[in-house]
């Protein structure tokens, strides 16, 4: 019987918190208000110019294909903005996704070969290693803790580099940590995968949120880098399904080839929504979600030490904060649950991130109002009195 | 130096046709009147009433991620849409997906392991073994011709099964011929990749549109099959994205998990969209097309053989014609190439479909008029008396 389940898939874990949600669901039926800190997707709607442009594109009717590597409009509009942080991209270089999940399966679909590995940090987001796995190859998860800012490094890649390495993937700010890598680190992480021969991926998806210095895209230190980014958060375009690629030229040739069979192209009304999200208008509206954003962490990152959660690094970007809870409980993914079941408030346990001191962390997303979050820390003191 | 591209992507090509599509703008740009018969697409904007329900939903602003297997209202009304055929299928055996092209990814992702063979027709869908190959799989190329009604049958499944065989795909109707299965036929092979222990796969894309006896989808014959379809065709809404998989029962979890990590979800106004496909004044819309279609295949199986074309097969569905060039030129591609040049007729070469007697064949979609397909008949015409 050959009816089976491809191997691949033994590896390939649903995540905890789907069990946290579906449970949250079924409170919420009963009529309980959940508290949702365990979401990474702004609770901001899509920008209204945004909707305006969705909304006038689809007036044409004409919803057709678009080229594999998108609209050449979007495409030059991607390298424009690049362009107006100081970095020239040529927009042949610029693959337009369905979100930078599209971008991760066309980034590894072209480059790693079954048996070869990608060094990246754990904690971090738990699809990557699925994406390595989807095309046969190994994920070696390098623990990283508030002293490497749950970053990678040059040292660490040297460290942790061996004969089946194809390259490293740095994600900055990090999800789940928030934190930042610094612009020398970060340059000296892409100059040693270099000098190593690998590939270096560098998922900017959270980049635009970040409330303290500015982070530098890895394009400002090479061209041979693969740049994963997306419209889902900075610019709250989520549920659109639309992201870009930056490949090395090399790359450009593999890239078109593979999405012109994988994808055929990304959603035409996406693209043309994203294209209006570069006026200075909405630039001016993601700002203020910044702010708020800004406003959110600073909230969390103030009272949740209050109750005893260690945030041994405050997170510079994304929406998320990655507390220390082994203070208050010795498991994080229970602690999760019960917190959930008898208070109503979802969080997402350190395990969905790796598993090095994973069952001591907790990641709260600040994707809720600071009004939200106060009844939730509130909640939580009950529950912490418990 | 380790910077290299992954091997698979030497097996995978680009499309012949781009050649020509690059070169038909060319031309276009310099004010030549190209007449498009290579595009497979329909030429009809995206149904009213479906653009009145994606601008519906944008209006909400509320464009968040969908569950990963898409909204449960749409996996409902598919499962509605089969029931009105006939067919029962539970809406949990159903995944949303981006375009068949992802249904594709997620089918193959689940079941297909590195070295496992894949049987299917040649001529077929050109992605069809690019997908294969990108899980490590081969895909095992058929010649099948018009005695064949280009399909794959029960025999020739079984003489070409082997050890390292996962399964078979069919496409009926037929990208390039517009060929279909016999209901009797379709039984036997699925009853013959089930008896072999194998997966059969069946892309249902163009059902809908069939023009002389009804089809049928695998799934009147069995709940073991996996079936590949899409809105992109029949409905009229390629540039959306937006499709679904059917799975077997115990391929249920694995899909689950495979869409949670490489797509997150489909984009959430496709699917809203896509939700208003199945009213009676939109189905009544997609029979009035039905019906052009179904003229404009006449059209052309009435016109081609006067100028020196075979049709062996005429063809019952999709939206293409298969005609045998060989009593015209030795190698249909240069025959494309020419065409184009000389007389801004645009064509797809057999050889993006296959390699058996691919030169001897071209495709012609007829997604453009009958007054433009005459227009192209006459060009052609002035060719073949050069
Ligand atoms: C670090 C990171 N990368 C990539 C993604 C994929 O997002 P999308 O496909 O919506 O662009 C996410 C989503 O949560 C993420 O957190
Ligand atoms: C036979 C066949 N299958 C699948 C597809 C993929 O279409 P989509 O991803 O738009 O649903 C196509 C597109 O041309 C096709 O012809």
């Amino acid at each position: 019987m050959k009816q089976h389940i491809a191997e691949r898939m033994h590896g390939i874990s649903a995540f905890y918190v789907m069990e946290l949600l579906q449970r949250a669901k079924q409170l919420e039926a009963r009529g309980r208000d959940v508290i949702h800190m365990e979401i990474g997707e702004p609770d901001f709607p899509t920008p209204p110019a945004v909707i305006a442009a969705g909304n006038r594109f689809l007036r044409t009717g004409e919803v057709k294909y678009t080229p594999a590597a998108g609209l050449l409009a979007l495409r030059e509009a991607i390298a424009d903005y690049y362009h107006a942080a100081g970095i020239n991209v040529d927009a042949r270089r610029i693959f337009v996704t369905p979100g930078a999940s599209g971008a991760f399966l066309l980034a590894f679909g072209i480059s790693i070969n079954p048996g070869e590995r990608i060094l990246m940090a754990d904690p971090c987001y738990p699809c990557n290693d699925n994406f390595v796995r989807l095309f046969g190859g190994r994920s070696e998860l390098i623990p990283v803790g508030a002293d490497d800012d749950y970053q990678l490094s040059a040292d660490l890649i040297a460290e942790h580099w061996g004969a089946e390495c194809k390259g490293a993937l740095i994600a900055s700010p990090s999800n789940p940590t928030g934190t930042v890598i610094g612009r020398e680190a970060l340059r000296q992480a892409i100059a040693k995968v270099t000098e190593l021969g690998g590939c270096f991926y560098s998922d900017e998806i959270y980049h635009g949120l970040v409330y303290d210095d500015a982070v530098s895209s890895a394009l400002a230190f090479s061209d041979k880098v693969f740049v994963i980014n997306s419209f889902s958060k900075f610019f709250g375009m989520t549920g659109w399904r639309v992201g870009w690629l930056v490949v090395p030229e090399e790359f450009i040739d593999a890239a078109e080839r593979l999405a012109q069979n994988i994808f055929i192209a990304t959603s035409t009304q996406s693209q043309y929504a994203a294209l209006a999200s570069f006026t200075p208008e909405n630039l001016a509206e993601l700002e203020a979600r910044r702010l708020e954003f800004q406003r959110r962490r600073d909230f969390l990152c103030e009272n949740l030490p209050k109750l005893g959660f260690r945030i041994a690094r405050k997170p510079q970007g994304a929406f998320y904060v990655y507390a220390d809870s082994s203070d208050l409980a010795d498991d994080s993914f229970e602690f999760a649950k019960e917190l959930l079941e008898t208070q109503a408030v979802a969080v997402t346990p350190g395990r969905d991130f790796g598993v090095y001191r994973a069952d001591r962390h907790i990641r709260f997303a600040y994707t809720a109002s600071v009004d939200r979050m106060a009844a939730a820390l509130t909640r939580l003191e009950t529950f912490l009195c418990r």
